[in-house]
């Protein structure tokens, strides 16, 4: 990955910053999967590995996307958290489960979640943040 | 680039297909920009490079995303168009758009193109889609 982005396009910024693929599905286990530590991360079905897991962390922690704190029930570990810039990633989450749901005939995606998307996108948005939002 | 899936979630099988990045941007040439030919497509701000550009046409090809047909005006040229699984991206992008403008203070997005989107999002993906279909 390069220093700066490739240009200020809209689409190719959020490619430069989410491009490889692994950060953006970090995001999808902090947000929709509400996972908070590394080794939660660590075991997404994909299969990702520990030293690219830690180099995207620390990435989108660079980049005012993730929030790293060390957890007060266990001063060992760390708790990562979508920041704001983080959580204003869900509607476009919501618009890739959307295509893939309908274009990949062996999705995951549960009937139910789809029929909420289409009949309340608004309220499954802001149900998703709240959930999301990092505890104070 | 994997031959299958790494999983079926749909947020991971999106990232598969698109997640060199640079099939995103190809995509947003052919959407948003109207390009059809090969040479117009290595043209773009990124600086695409042949040998990808060529790659990941093929590949875009075979996943039933863009059709490529030989330019009635120029039979030596081809000419390359969105299918229906390809326009189905645009909602996708408008969030792309939206989440880089939101957070890049260098942002190319016009001003009154996102005053557009916010103001009637259905009728701004109509309008693209009507644009980008391909001619018959």
């Amino acid at each position: 990955m390069r220093s700066g982005p490739r240009s200020h396009c809209p689409i190719s910024y959020l490619l430069d910053l989410f491009g490889d693929s692994w950060s953006l599905l970090l995001m999808r286990d902090l947000i929709l999967n509400g996972k908070r530590r590394y080794k939660d991360l660590l075991e997404s079905e994909e299969g990702i590995a520990t030293n690219i897991l830690a180099d995207r962390l620390s990435r989108l922690e660079k980049q005012g996307i993730v929030t790293k704190r060390r957890d007060p029930g266990n001063k060992r570990q760390y708790l990562y958290a979508p920041t704001a810039k983080g959580l204003d990633l869900i509607p476009l989450m919501l618009e890739m489960i959307q295509w893939s749901a309908s274009h990949d005939p062996d999705t995951t995606a549960s009937r139910g979640f789809l029929r909420r998307l289409k009949a309340d996108r608004e309220g499954l948005i802001a149900e998703i943040r709240e959930r999301a939002e990092p505890a104070q």
